[in-house]
């Protein structure tokens, strides 16, 4: 299950511009630590602002980066004029997401003309120790002929 | 498939005060707009600070919505000592997100005693208009003897 | 959240016409006892030859009654010489699959022009007693174009 | 995120004397093809009777197979007297499955005390060539003191 080669050259400039756009992410305070063909991460480090009521990470911020990592991946195999569109997902929430950080490792584990299959793994970062914290599948759409999407 | 009786007459105030322990909603900017026994609803008003690359909100903060209103929903369902753990949950993402506000109503579609599933559909609301944006379906963990997790 | 009108008359035939070409619903067992305009249901009696370890019906074979629900129930809206082709599909098994027979009840929760999301309630049926034994929500895909697709 | 130890020396045995109760995977024809611990091999031959409408391997028998595969890895884990239970499970299917016979492998992702996440990966093999057809996440659940259930 290996992901096609990059469409063109500038991938990694098109995902980081897109993930640029995305204001949720600032919000959050995630950034984009790694962009390879087919394969994206990202990091959020804990911040107070971003937890739930037993204080560990919310679930969505832990999905945010998750589905964007994965989203990222297929866009950066995607034609250089198509934008990315989550279809769906599903996240399993294996352990507290508590520590300094949280990585998403997200990779393209189908790339389809029209629908491509991902997966990320989401881990806590404590002390230079990582934890398996959730494990997210998502289903994104490569949209092409629609102007009013950008990348 | 309709939902168990609230455990005690509590159960509002119990879901109200773990709503407020949320920071993520409050950096959100989502409010508890209606809390009935194994039925919750959220609001999310628009804001460019939740945005993706596209401009409409960002599917992670509609599951956001959506998630909270599932656990919640299960929440005033439990033992006044339980707390409630999301384990996964699922979202198919089915227009852009996009109008004046969200608004996630989430209801419990089976309550037992470790597992519950619920269900939240996530609508935007435009000019008084509804259009449904998202579905979700969540298997949540009624959590019991674990002091460290408040309710 | 109301599926569309069906995309022509003929609408039953064709789905008829598609459960009978599929062998593993008859090697299951199930029969087609219903199919309306976005919605369609499936019955499955209880056999020995389906069930799992602890004597009740296998998940797979409530998925499969559940899934091909769903899918009939979109298909019964798409065009004339479209084919259908699940996506993907997750289940939540709510309790033992057990009584007379399992009845799924598929609908779609909204049509698009490519992809739609499509829900199916299973119940198992016990002396005329319902009881919800699973909830399925699955993506689908409209394929135009490809011959070797048949409806 | 690797899987625990087994709990005990006779999983293989425990596994093998289960699959063997499962009715349904006789009427698949499907057979276990590996066991070791937290990670499971079924093997299907491809035949008419579990087909669909496009001649391809019904996706419920695909994911009969996955959530199977998944189910054993768990189990392969669990103490001597559990048993085991699939809370959900998600499926996508990503090429058509057709070939000479179709292969799941299941592994845990994440062992718990009560819930374990796992995950399978559903090949069709073709003239030894292997394409994945399909990727199955499931959540399932350890069963302590429920003498009904046998393993």
């Amino acid at each position: 299950m290996k992901p096609d080669a990059a469409a063109d050259d500038d991938f990694e400039q098109r995902v980081r511009a897109s993930f640029e756009r995305q204001a949720f992410m600032a919000t959050l305070g995630a950034t984009l630590t790694g962009v390879q063909p087919g394969a994206v991460e990202i990091r959020l480090p804990f911040r107070p602002e971003i937890t739930q009521q037993h204080g560990f990470v919310h679930a969505a911020a832990v999905a945010a980066i998750g589905d964007s990592a994965c989203g990222y991946a297929a866009f950066s195999l995607m034609p250089i004029d198509a934008a990315v569109l989550t279809i769906e997902y599903k996240i399993n929430l294996m352990a507290p997401a508590q520590g300094d950080a949280l990585i998403a490792r997200g990779r393209v584990v189908r790339a389809g003309y029209t629908i491509s299959v991902c997966q990320a793994e989401i881990v806590a970062v404590s002390g230079g120790a990582e934890t398996a914290v959730a494990l997210l599948v998502s289903t994104v759409m490569t949209v092409r002929d629609r102007p009013g999407l950008r990348a």
